[in-house]
């Protein structure tokens, strides 16, 4: 099932056909605001002690549902990586053997959500003020929770 | 906006108007099996230290995905809460005044994605048993990463 004729799959890497059809159903519900235009410019992992401030614009329709968000000083950001392929079940990534997707956190994986945690700095409206993300600009927002992960790094 | 009628609201909870269509479409990749077959029997938080261990079954069309995934002692498990309502924008949790959805880690949320923490135990080819769910049986497995998170206790 090796894509050999895509010259986007690097040596060792393998996909597979995508089911025909999803099974649920996501919402965007707001937009990140980075200070990353590509893919190439994004640290390879957040900083919520040193990174920059980033923004989350969560669409009027859900503000109710930000009542008392302020009281968190760690969120959980649930996005959608748009720019990624769904199909590669074993990637190289650079001086690696090839490896698992669900034994990686690359973007490419056949449900690109990814889950960062942030540090909340301001909250004003829709608009919330963070720090620790490391996604493109415009990235689409699906979700935000309390952070229930202690002391871990991010 | 708040539907005073329906009467599977409580006391101080608003519904708003979901979208009219979503915007990216999910597939559910595998199955989790747990011995709670229904919400009220599920534990308020998984434990990965004394939890019962629990089943993720993987759709063997994702089998090259999960290599080397047993280098992980700790994974992410992101799954779909396909029996929560998505549009309460503010819930009234037991004992609690209302609050804002994105401020609780309820299942009731626009997109009923959830993420935990779980120590694995043991794979066999696309089964993984793994302890620290706290899920309905048949959840639908959405997606599994090394969990990034340090020390923290789920």
């Amino acid at each position: 099932m090796t894509e050999q004729s895509d010259p986007s799959i690097r040596p060792g890497e393998t996909a597979v056909p995508l089911p025909d059809r999803t099974d649920a159903g996501v919402y965007f519900i707001g937009r990140i605001r980075t200070p990353w235009p590509t893919r190439g410019e994004c640290p390879r992992r957040g900083d919520t002690a040193n990174g920059p401030i980033c923004t989350i614009e969560v669409d009027e329709r859900w503000l109710d549902a930000l009542t008392g968000i302020e009281t968190h000083p760690r969120l959980q950001v649930l996005y959608w990586m748009h720019e990624a392929r769904r199909d590669l079940v074993r990637q190289t990534p650079r001086g690696s053997e090839p490896i698992g997707t669900f034994a990686l956190r690359s973007p490419v994986r056949p449900n690109p959500i990814a889950s960062s945690v942030v540090v909340l700095v301001e909250r004003s409206g829709v608009i919330l003020r963070v720090r620790g993300l490391d996604c493109l600009d415009g990235t689409p927002l699906i979700d935000l929770k309390p952070d229930r992960g202690g002391t871990a790094a991010a």
